[in-house]
Parts: C-alpha cells; structure tokens; sequence
C-alpha cells in the first residue's frame, strides 16, 4: 500500500521539477551503508578536500578542519574508527576513508566565539559530499562517535569541537550487509514536504511554490 | 608583486589537482556583491529549495527552514530587506530574491537538543548554492542581519534559531557598485592553505597529500 502510493506521488510529481530538477548529483547523493573496500585515489582525495577549502564562510574566517585517515596508514585509521559507535562500524569499517570533521569556535583573532562555525563546516561538508559525489564516490556522515574521546585521543584543542565522522568510498551492492542494514539501505529516501520547510515571507505562510506533490526521489534515481 | 607571486603559484600549482579539480560550480561559485535586477524564474527558486530539501542530516531530522520573498510581493521582500545591516543592503537590495535561513534547536520528538541544527542547516544551504550556480545564479550568504529583530517580525518560534540572510539572484558586471566594493568583487578569492586545513590521522600532523602550493582560484574561472 505504502509502495503504491509511492508511485502515484511520482507520476504526479515530476511535473513540478521536470524543467529545472535538483542536480544529479544532488539527488544521487545517499548516505550508503553499503562500501566497497577499493581505495580512493589520492588524487581524487585531494580533490575531496580542495573543494571543501572553496566554500564560503561567516568573514571568510574558513573554521573548517578535517582529520583524515586512510587504510593505507592502518594506525591512523584504526584510532578514527575507534571513535565510531559500535552500530556504526558494521558499515563504516569497510569505508577505506574516513574523515573527522572539526569547527574552529572562535574568530582567528581573540576569543570572540564564532557563531557560524558549526554551520560553515557544514557548508564545507557539503562541497566535499558533492565533489565526491561527481567523481563517483559515496559520503556518508555520523554524528554517532564518541566526541569527547576524540579530543583527547587526536589533540583537538579546546577551540575547536569535533563535529561530524565521514566515511568515504566507492558503494558496493548491499547483498554484503546484515539483512536489517540492507532493508535500511534499500528503502526510498523520505524528506519533509517543501510546504513544511519553506514560508513566504513569514513564518509558518506556505510558501507558494512549495505543493504538496514534491518531486519523489525514485524517479531520477538508481537505488545507490 | 603580488600579482607576479600569484602568477607563479599558478604555473606550479594547478598540476597539483589537474586530473580532478573540484567541480566548476563549486569553483565558479562567489560570494557576489554583483546583483542583476533580472527575475528568478519561479522554477529555478523552486528547484533551488528542492535541492536543499534532499541534503543530509543527522537523524534524518531535516532541522531548516527557509522565508522566502522576492520582490514581486514587495511587502515581503521590504520586511527582509529591513533586516539586513545596512553596509550589505547597498548591493543586497538588487538582489530579486531573499531568504532566511533558520535551524530548528529540538529533536522533533521532545525537547532534547539536536547539536547538528547549525551543522545540517549549512548543508542544506550549500545544496541551494550548488543548484543556484548550477542555473546560472548567484549566492551571497550573509551573517549581516538583526537576528532578534527577525524572531520578531517573522514570528520566529523559539524553538528555532534564524541563521543566515541569503541574497540570491543573476550576476551582473561589477560596474554599477561603488569603488571600493567593485575592488572587493573584482579581487581574486583567496583561502587558507590545505596545509592548514587537514591533517593525517591526528591535529596539526600536517596532511600528506595537502602541499603547500594548492590550486589558485584563477587557474579555472572567470571573475564572475
């Protein structure tokens, strides 16, 4: 029931999007549980993090930081999944990169505490999950690590705060995980309607381009 | 001088990520101060709320919110517009559309924290920017507006936080603005070195693959 409702969201959708849908590597992006342990090229890495550096910050103070780890250097990646929940770990173990994000809470100069660091680390975040995402990669971001370990365990100095663990790879198929993770990894990806998320021009007024009928995922996109 | 160093580091630098930049709509994308007067198509601001409808976010709780106005509901508009500091409002009252970004502080259910608002708000607004660069428009995000003021006047709940002023709208020549911010608008981008920005394993262990001489920005754009 829940499936065939599904799809006639989608034939009545993909009207309201058709001439300028979200870019494919908007949609395809998907936080997989599903990753193939090839390595990622460094150059491709590199790539990653150059376009984390270019996004835009509160007085271009840039109060992104990123620990990376590949299982390359076996040391440095073990201590960064170490830090990840068990639950996690299933999946995240087979990412063959991982990265700690990290926010610098205070202006560069003084103490003055910034109230956009959290914020412009993900707008950094964000580039590096669509770089990754155009060169064939998959980004999948945790909030579930354990915080206050990885300060101690990686120096992270007081003014700045681990934020978000991403594992990064190549997806596989999702016949490798435990059947409860496959069905996870397998479901349609669910968002609010836009007429939740957007006012015009005050709080709570629907906005009026936002219909009720959103463009539903399944339809400009594989499952991974 | 300056310029002959920049021209240098061009030479060297641009091999370092010549077989993957970073994609052009995260390169070519600017913080402009440049604002055509020219409409936004209702189905380019749609899909530019759709795109940061499908971001990522810790639990899945999709904590943004946007009030949209654009200058064809003038009284909308002017009530945003009141808000924005007015060094920014000498370029942002170009702009044909405003958006206020808030985060919501809460777990859906129940009054627990969610630590990633700000985070999850900042990927949402960097999937707007992506899709926006990708129609051909552009982005400028601003700290620069009376927050209190907004919880005011836009019935703001307290549940949430307003976040960021985002003017968005085409670009336009640099001509029409005033001296000092065309040399703003004109100067080449600039960002900490990688170097600084990632680390291998632990903090402040300087990356591997973040050399020193990182790509220019002028390599691979224009200066719009």
């Amino acid at each position: 029931m829940i499936i065939k409702n599904e799809h006639e969201d989608i034939s009545e959708s993909v009207n309201v999007v058709r001439e300028y849908p979200p870019h494919p590597h908007i949609i395809r992006r998907k936080s997989t549980r599903a990753f193939s342990e090839k390595p990622v090229e460094p150059e491709k890495l590199r790539s990653i993090l150059e376009a984390a550096r270019w996004a835009p910050s509160s007085s271009n103070m840039q109060p992104w930081r990123f620990i990376v780890a590949t299982k390359e250097q076996p040391e440095n990646y073990e201590r960064l999944l170490g830090l990840v929940v068990e639950q996690n770990k299933i999946w995240a173990a087979k990412a063959p990169v991982l990265i700690l994000t990290a926010a610098k809470l205070t202006h560069d100069a003084g103490e003055r505490p910034n109230k956009f660091a959290l914020h412009d680390v993900g707008l950094a975040s964000a580039n590096m999950t669509f770089q990754a995402t155009s060169l064939g990669l998959a980004v999948h971001q945790m909030g579930g690590f354990n915080a206050e370990e990885a300060r101690t365990v990686l120096n992270i100095p007081k003014d700045f705060e681990p934020v978000a663990m991403i594992a990064l790879g190549y997806g596989d198929t999702a016949d490798f995980l435990p059947q409860y993770l496959r069905e996870r990894e397998l479901a349609p990806r669910a968002r609010k309607n836009l007429s939740e998320l957007a006012f015009d021009g005050v709080w709570e007024n629907p906005w009026s381009l936002a219909q009720d009928r959103t463009i539903n995922i399944k339809t400009i996109t594989t499952n991974n």
